[in-house]
Order: structure tokens, then C-alpha cells, then sequence
């Protein structure tokens, strides 16, 4: 969820100044429109990771908009006479009225989270929990709120190299204490219940917005946009509930997971051939552990038309015994499929424990192909998000390692795989007109990727992307990963 | 839930041959338009108590049906194939094709719910499943699945009744082993998880009919009706998801909770005045008593007008300290109340531990009043239920007593109220015009008290029907379930 946040966003100080005067303005109206018009309360959350800008955000808020008509609720332990009374109630009571903003610093998600870190929770308590939460949010939002989640992210340096950057201004320094080195220590178990977490509680009425909190401008520029956009389409009488739109990381400048790659990177022939036949050996010898017959292996591969998803896959499956894998090419559905739910038909593929499957092209059709191509309504496939992450929830939970990889080439490279298709003999049937059309519609499909990785990649069933300009680099990295993610499993 | 359903449905043989000759052309015909349309599948669940009649029902079905494109799916305890894969795998296996019936006898809900009763599942696990169950069966309907979900009802006395008939008849006989037997004996857990279990996954999308399954012409004509009014609606293009309309108990007959109640119950002057004393001496020492220092308590009384409400509160403050309790009469909402979402004012008044709050009327309002008069949507009121039950569920998680009366007065009684208040000088504030008006509106008014109490009326939070036509019977009643249901909080 957090790939595309980690990819070093930054606005520069004349780009922040220019943005943040029409900014104002626009939010000051928004901000009057809303208070005249008292027809829904707006509830923002800021939530995320120490250090990441919380209150420097909520700060330039109160300096940008009419602070009369905006109030923050922070919520730290409760207190006797909200310990008495059921969990929400202290939330309910700090609601805003019809016509103003109330911005919430922690939340009803800050207990919860903070307990499983502690493990002062079990996961199925908290699993009971976001249900609960589920079930206000979706209420707040039919009541007609705007309900606005913000994640802070930073990255484990990235959040050190905050703290070390207040500490070393002498105006911010007392905001770092003991606590907040401390709170580092706990990074990993942070993110990793954070990913559930937000997971399951981006619903289509009140979605996650993740923001990479590093640069100060684009942080709070970020948050600025999102809430002036989000304003304006509802005082214009937009849809409530408000649908879950990608991007789930705000389009504010060019940077996102796939921009991001290097896609120079490449393996020498001979290097090469040595990894390659390392990795392979290991993938072999985990395969015929013992302790897979506890664990199954699904892998999906999706990319561009002539990415090598089909020759890194053959390099998988050269490692293992070809009794005990499968592999699923996705083309057009069946009748019977067709006559199912569009998970059906990559359910009854599920391998049983000990056993492998692997997806040339899978279940993700649905946020790629079927949404460009409009096989699929708006509505579907933005539904398709939550319910393939529950799917590979469900997989993950009956011991399966599930990966997903996206290779990635850029579009000279496609054009000289495609020529090079067509010359040689053997391979001419690989390449179809509808190739070369699907090549016209590269940004939209790279649009769709992105959107795909941010909303589905989860720790327990994360999303690889894989520089694939160089053929053997990409085979190498595939294998490694399958490699590493299968020991982590058979250890664990 | 179980209140309409436990009225003692009967259907005789005459009525159901009838009604069963103009049900199979309909069925049929249905089910051919479905085939041919072949536009979804259709899910029926049954599900409920043992002896309940599943079999009987289903085994109906295939006789008025044309059985080739009908499937039912069994399932007992998981296969090695199946426990070595996600717990929905098998379920997914078994989903019906678009254009077919598939029923589900014992489905996703069965094991839950056993291992719930066995403690070989945790609360918050259960809950977990719920959780998942409910994201699954919105991804049926939004792709456009019809499912109807049965749950088959007995009183524990009627559960043995069952039992005893199936055993004396030689062709049955062999049905009921001793595992049924035993199963009596967890019937109370049964209820308890049950209960849990339908208001939880009682969705929008996907909602629960409870059918009582004493009688068997009435629970296959139940069935067979709902089914075939559901395919038909949908056949003509009707609304997916199908919106949560009440009844939950279908309207076959014309018994429910209400029109079940004696109204002629009633308590001489003299008995009356020994039992008052009595039942308020018992409550004012559970309201001192220490242990309620760890509880709140939480009333909530509804009626029709004159039916007696403010006298029962009365009898009820006079045996509590003045200082621990608080009464909220609901009138309309004030501007402050009115900018917030609906349930926000009775939040406000939710006491803390070892306090009481009374409300004369309640959030029940949104589902009589409103609903009746058209003050909110019907889209409103149809998700106020699931909203209601998750806020008391919420209050009983945090250690309140929450008790719901129903005063039941019949027409005349409340004309012979009305023309008396209008005769005593000093009560004559209290009938007004609107008064009037709802006589007219009487029908409407039971039809909807019915749906709440059915709809609402939970193990931890439930609802009594007070015969109230005599004032001293109804006051003492509520004095005796506030006393039963405050001892076993302490004594738990």
C-alpha cells in the first residue's frame, strides 16, 4: 500500500508558493460555501507514524482556512468518565456539526493500533474491532459526512531521519522524547499491523489517502488538495457515498512505483547464468523441504504484452518437480466461467498444501484489461480492489505464499521485442494486432498498474515490481524473491 | 429476532392445498424464465435448529420444481482436499451457475457456529468469520447473485416436541440419534451464537428470513413464497442488491409478536399494590448493591400514545436515588441534534457505570415515526436497524443493562384513555391534535413495531412486549424484568 508514497516525493519552494496562494483561496470558499450551506459535517483523520508531520499538517491548516470554523479533537489515553462508557463515545461527542470541519489528531484507530503493536490485543479482537469501525464510518457517511483518512507514511530511515532533524532544530527539539526513539524500535510491527489495518477498513465509503510524509511541502500540499478537491465536488453535489477513486497516493507530482524503477538495470551473460543457476538450485531444494507439504505457492505474473512474464516463468518452474505445480494461462473466460462470480475461476485453481500454481496473467485483469478496455463497469472494478485483497487474505491464512510481480519495460523496449517477434520465424505467432493496439493505450495501462500495486500490495501478499528491460536481471530478481519470500515462510 | 416467529404459525391442510396448487405453476414458471434468461444464479441457505425441518423443506422443493436445475449442496466436516486450502474454497466449488437454484443445506455459517457452541472458537474469531462471510456475500450480489438466506426456528420445547414425533413415526424413526438428543441440551448456546450470528451478518445485501418451523405446511409454504416472490421481482428486473425490506418474519399469517399478546391480563388493585412494593424494593437494593457500581443500566420505552409509558417510568425513578439516574424524554430534535448524525443525542445521554438513564421514546424513533410519516428516506430507516443493534451491542459490550419496552394497548383502551384525559382538567395538556392523527395512522404503527422488535429484539438487548391495557399488570411486568435482568448482570 505504501509503494508508491516511498518514492521520494518533493515540491520545490517556488512550485509550493505559486500552488499554496490558489490553494487558500479555493479552500477559504470551499471552507464558506460549507458553513452557509450546513448541509454535512466534514471529518478528516490524521493518522500515521511518528515523526511524519502530523501536527505540522493540522498547523498549516489552521494557518490556510478560517480557524473558527475548524476544531481538532487529540485523543491521548481516555479519561475515567470515558473509560465508563462504550469505546466510541468519546468520538461521538467530539463529532463536527453540519457545516464545519473537525479534524481528528488520532483516532479510533490510534487504540487499537497502538494495542496490537503492544500485543495487548489479539488480532482476531482487532479484526472485531475495524468490523465496528466499518459499520460507524459507513454510518457517518449515510448520515452524509465527508469522511477524509489520511496515512503519514515515512519509510524506517526515513522516520530516524526526521527525529534526528527536530532534534537538531532547537524550536522543534521538545517534540522529541524518549518515547519517540523508542516508538522506532517498533517500526517494523508499525507497519506491518498498519497494513492490515488499513487494509481492511479502505472501504468504498471512506477510502485511505496515503501520503508520503518526508517533504514538508508536498505533505501538506498533498493534504490541502485532496481536501480542497474533495469539498468542491460535494458542495457541487457530488455522490455520497463518495467512491473509492484511485490513486490512493494523490496524483501531485510525476513520481509513483513504476516511474520510479530503473529499468537500466541488467545482468551480464555470464553472471547471469551463475545466478540463475544458484537461485534455481535453491528454489529446488525448498521446494522438496518438508515443510512445504505445510505451505502452497501461488504466484501471478502480470505486465505489459512482451514483458518475459512467460520466460520467467519457465525458469521458475525448471526448478521444480512438474508433478507438483501448475500453470494457469488467463486468456478470455470459459462459458462456465462466464457463468460465475469473476473470482471463480481462479478459486477452483488453488493448489492444496505442497503444491504450486502459478498465474500467467490473473485475477487482476479485472483492474487492468477489464477497466481500460470498459469489459467491467466503474463499480466492479472499483469493488475488485477489497475483494482480491480478501481473496489473497484468505489464501495467505490457509499457509499459502502468494507474490505478485509486475515486469516492467518501457515502450522502445517493447517496440524492439515486437519487431524482433516478428522476424524470427517461431515466434510470429506471439504477436497479434491487438499487441500493437494495447501499445496505444501504454499510459492508461500504466495508470491502472500503478493504481493496482498501491491498493493491493500488502505484506503478507506484496507485490514485486521487476525492472524486466534486461531479461536475465528480471528471471534472477523473480527467482530471488520467490527464494527468499519461501524461506521467510518455512522458517517462520 | 425469534419473537414473530415463536407466535405458533399453523397452516391447515386445506388453506395449503390450495395456496400450493397457485405456488408450483409459479415456482415453475419462474424457474424457466430463470433458466432461459440465465442472467444469475440463486443462493437459498437453510439453515437453523435441529429437527426444524431442513430436510423436509428442501426435499419440498425438489417436488414442486423442476429438480434438473435445481442442486443441492451438503456439507459435512471438511475433506483432507478441502482442510488443506482457504475455509470458503469448498463453498466456491458449490456456487450455482447464472440461470440455476443451488441449495445450501448446512453452509459457510454451519461451522462457525458449532464451533462457537463447542468454545472451540473465540468470540472475536467468530466475529473475524462474520466478517469475511459478510464481505463474500456482497461480492454474490454485486455480481449479481439472488441470495436468500433461511434460518429455521424452534422453542427449545418445540425442538423436543420435533424430536419425539420424528421417533414415533416408524418412517422417520431413524433420523433422530442420539446426537440430536444431546444437541438439545446445548439449545440455550445455540440461541445465544444464533442470535449473535443473524444480527451481525443481517446485511442489506444479504438479510435473514427466520421461518418458525413448528408447523411443516407452514414452513414449506414460507419458503416457497419468499422464494418465488424474490425470483419473480428480480426476473422483472427488480432492485440488486435487494434492499433489507421488513418483515423478517414473512407475512403469511397474520400472527406476530404483537397480536399474540393477552391484552386481557390484568392485576386486582390490591395485588397490584403488594407486587409494586414489592418488585421497587428489590430494584432499589440491586441499585445500591456494589457490584452495580461495574454496570450502567439503560431504558428505553416505546408505545402508543396513552399506553402508559410515564406512569411505568415513574414506578421505576421511585425506587432509584435521584441523584444516580436520569430521564430523557425524546421530543423533536433540537438544532444542535439536527446537525448531527441521528444517533448522536442519544449518545449524549448514555450514563456511565452505576448510573441509569431512562429514555421516554427513543432511537426506535427512526423506525416508527419517521419511517410512518416519511421524516427520513426508506433507505434510511431499512439501515437504521443494523446501525441500532450495533449501538446497543455496543452499550452491553461496555458492561450496560440495555431493556426495550413495548407497551401494547388495543384501540379501544387508548379512545377510552384519550376521552378521560380530555375529561380531567389537569391531564388535558397531554392529548393534542397529532394525538388524533396517529389513531388513524394505528395499522402502520403495529406493522412497524412489529419489524423492530423482530428486527432488533437481541439476546443481550432485547425486547419485552408489555400487555398494558391493565396499567398495574404493565408496571409490574417492567419492574419484574428490570429486577430478573439486573440480578443475572450482577450475579454474571
Amino acid at each position: 500500500m505504501f509503494e508508491s508514497a516511498e518514492t521520494g516525493h518533493a515540491i520545490d519552494k517556488q512550485t509550493y508558493r505559486r500552488e499554496v496562494e490558489v490553494l487558500r483561496g479555493r479552500l477559504l470558499a470551499a471552507q464558506t460555501a460549507l458553513r452557509e450551506q450546513a448541509k454535512f459535517p466534514v471529518v478528516v483523520l490524521i493518522s500515521g507514524v511518528d515523526g511524519a508531520g502530523k501536527s505540522e499538517t493540522i498547523a498549516t491548516l489552521y494557518e490556510w482556512m478560517d480557524p473558527r470554523f475548524l476544531s481538532t479533537l487529540a485523543f491521548s489515553e481516555p479519561s475515567d468518565e470515558e473509560q465508563e462508557r462504550p469505546f466510541m463515545w468519546r468520538y461521538w461527542r467530539a463529532l463536527p456539526p453540519r457545516g464545519r470541519v473537525g479534524v481528528f489528531a488520532g483516532s479510533w484507530y490510534s487504540i487499537p493500533i497502538a494495542r496490537r503493536i503492544a500485543r495487548t490485543m489479539s488480532r482476531a479482537a482487532l479484526d472485531s474491532r475495524l468490523d465496528e469501525i466499518n459499520r460507524f464510518e459507513a454510518m457517518l457517511v449515510n448520515e452524509g459526512a465527508l469522511v477524509l483518512k489520511f496515512w503519514f507514511h515515512l519509510t524506517k530511515d526515513g522516520q530516524k531521519q526526521r527525529l534526528r532533524e527536530l532534534e537538531r532544530d532547537p524550536r522543534t527539539a521538545w517534540r522529541v522524547n524518549k518515547v519517540a526513539w523508542k516508538r522506532t524500535r517498533t517500526y517494523g510491527a508499525l507497519l506491518d499491523v498498519a497494513g492490515h489495518v488499513l487494509r481492511v477498513s479502505n472501504t468504498a465509503s471512506a477510502p485511505w489517502i496515503i501520503v508520503d510524509g518526508t517533504d514538508d511541502r508536498y505533505r501538506d500540499l498533498c493534504v490541502g488538495k485532496v481536501l480542497v478537491e474533495s469539498l468542491e465536488r460535494r458542495l457541487q453535489g457530488g455522490p455520497t457515498p463518495v467512491t473509492v477513486a484511485p490513486p490512493i497516493t494523490p496524483l501531485i507530482d510525476e513520481r509513483n512505483v513504476l516511474s520510479a524503477l530503473d529499468l537500466t538495470r541488467a545482468l551480464p551473460e555470464k553472471r547471469y547464468e551463475l545466478e540463475l543457476a544458484r537461485w534455481q538450485g535453491r528454489l529446488s531444494e525448498l521446494s522438496r523441504d518438508k515443510r512445504f507439504r505445510d505451505h502452497a505457492l501461488v504466484l501471478a505474473f502480470e505486465g505489459m504484452d512482451a514483458a518475459g512474464k512467460g520466460g520467467a516463468i519457465r525458469r521458475i518452474t525448471a526448478a521444480i518437480d512438474p508433478r507438483s505445480y501448475q500453470v494457469v494461462p488467463i486468456a478470455s473466460p470459459t462459458d462456465e466461467e462466464r457463468a460465475q462470480p469473476y473470482l471463480w475461476r481462479f478459486w477452483r485453481h488453488i493448489p492444496r498444501r505442497g503444491r504450486t500454481t502459478i498465474f500467467d496473467r490473473s485475477w487482476y485483469g479485472r483492474v487492468l484489461v477489464e477497466r481500460i478496455e470498459g469489459y467491467c463497469t466503474e463499480a466492479d472494478w472499483l469493488r475488485a480492489y477489497a475483494e482480491i485483497n480478501d481473496f489473497e487474505h484468505e489464501l495467505v491464512r490457509s499457509r499459502a505464499v502468494v507474490l505478485k510481480f509486475w515486469l516492467q519495460i518501457d515502450q522502445e523496449e517493447q517496440l524492439r521485442r515486437f519487431t524482433e517477434r516478428e522476424q524470427i520465424e517461431h515466434k510470429r505467432f506471439k504477436i497479434t494486432a491487438e499487441d500493437w493496439r494495447n501499445r496505444d493505450k501504454w499510459d492508461a495501462y500504466q495508470r491502472a498498474a500503478v493504481d493496482m500495486i498501491d491498493r493491493t500490495s500488502t505484506g503478507k501478499a506484496p507485490w514485486i515490481p521487476v525492472e524486466a528491460n534486461d531479461k536475465g536481471f528480471a528471471r534472477v530478481k523473480i527467482l530471488k524473491a520467490v527464494v527468499k519470500h519461501l524461506e521467510r515462510a518455512l522458517d517462520g
